[in-house]
């Protein structure tokens, strides 16, 4: 797959979520990760610590194994967005509440089938940010967070979807245990499922609240 | 400025932390920081719940007062970075430990010139994130620190430059009392320059660890 034709704008506009459309049945070439892992760590940690580890994982074993991991931490999300739903139905238009139902379907779909996702990406951060203050969060997870977000656009101009999750995360510890991480000392930010698209490689920008109601000039 | 010519890979491997060569003279259109939101809110968010928030800061007195505590919470971070360099010395290569002086500095001329970059971004998040768990953290901070990392993308694909900078939350409060952000509810995430760039707008990929050292295959 050479590298899509895309310019700066249509790559930050039209990297979606995508987890129906995700094909589990091809491969994806190690060399293309080291190509996307090369660009995530060109983004900004804080004091340029780079204390960023990456754990890539494509035996079918491991894979099943975070599956399964996935899918109990999947189980809690499903639980408190489901009380969420009926909270947010009254405040929500008909629009957003549509999305969030389309969202619930597709994170479902992705829950099932997780595990086949040829390639699962955990990217760590060195050191545990168990509770530390909103700065020590910030600067920790400002360390990792744009190269897990970099890879997934690197990921996108060649071709591939990903999907950005955390549900695992409730169980991190037996994450942990399955990849071998130190836990005591690193701490999980995601589980990026990585594959090439199904329906060709046409993703449209989403539809999102509008910028007045979000943007404040001056002051809130 | 019309956009530069950059392929996805050359936005991702040469956006940098832009400090002294911010251009402070040079006012930044209204007009590009909004098609740099519109691009920003284009990333993902925990639930699709798009719960941020961005004030745009342009105005000299507020840029005065929030420089006042970006330096304030930078004399903190000085003082911790300090420790931190003393420590390192043992165990960082020469090469990293001249890297890590040329940040420390920027990092200086940054803080004494912060008020006067034409813009100041300060993204938000709605809900406080204190003291939660790791999962609930992750949820949190992966629902905006993406958009703001796309934000500072876009910048650079207009010819703008940003640098990532936390040291402000040191003093939270007291920028949301400044910027009338209602801190009981939501949380700040990161403060931002923006500005065009001295010297052209030729950036490089920064030096890194090798992948090698931070790459684990299905297991760490």
């Amino acid at each position: 797959m050479p590298l899509l034709d895309l310019t700066p704008d249509a790559l930050l506009a039209t990297t979606r979520s995508v987890r129906k459309r995700l094909d589990f049945s091809r491969p994806v070439e190690p060399e293309i990760i080291d190509e996307c892992l090369e660009l995530a760590v060109q983004a900004p940690t804080g004091g340029n610590r780079q204390g960023w580890h990456f754990v890539v994982v494509t035996d079918a074993q491991q894979r099943q194994a975070l599956g399964e991991i996935y899918r109990k931490g999947f189980t809690i999300y499903r639980q408190q967005g489901a009380a969420e739903s009926i909270r947010a139905q009254g405040r929500l238009t008909r629009d957003r509440l549509e999305t969030l139902k389309k969202v619930q379907s597709s994170a479902e779909y992705l829950a099932e089938h997780m595990h086949e996702a040829p390639v699962l990406l955990v990217p760590c951060l060195w050191g545990r940010v168990e509770a530390s203050t909103p700065v020590e969060q910030a600067g920790a997870w400002g360390s990792i967070l744009p190269a897990v977000w970099s890879f997934m656009l690197a990921a996108r101009a060649r071709g591939l979807g990903t999907c950005w999750t955390t549900v695992h995360l409730n169980y991190e510890l037996e994450a942990a245990e399955v990849l071998g991480i130190p836990f005591a000392r690193v701490t999980q930010a995601a589980l990026i499922p990585v594959a090439y698209t199904l329906g060709g490689t046409d993703f449209k920008p989403a539809a999102r609240v509008p910028l007045e109601s979000i943007v404040h000039r001056d002051r809130w």
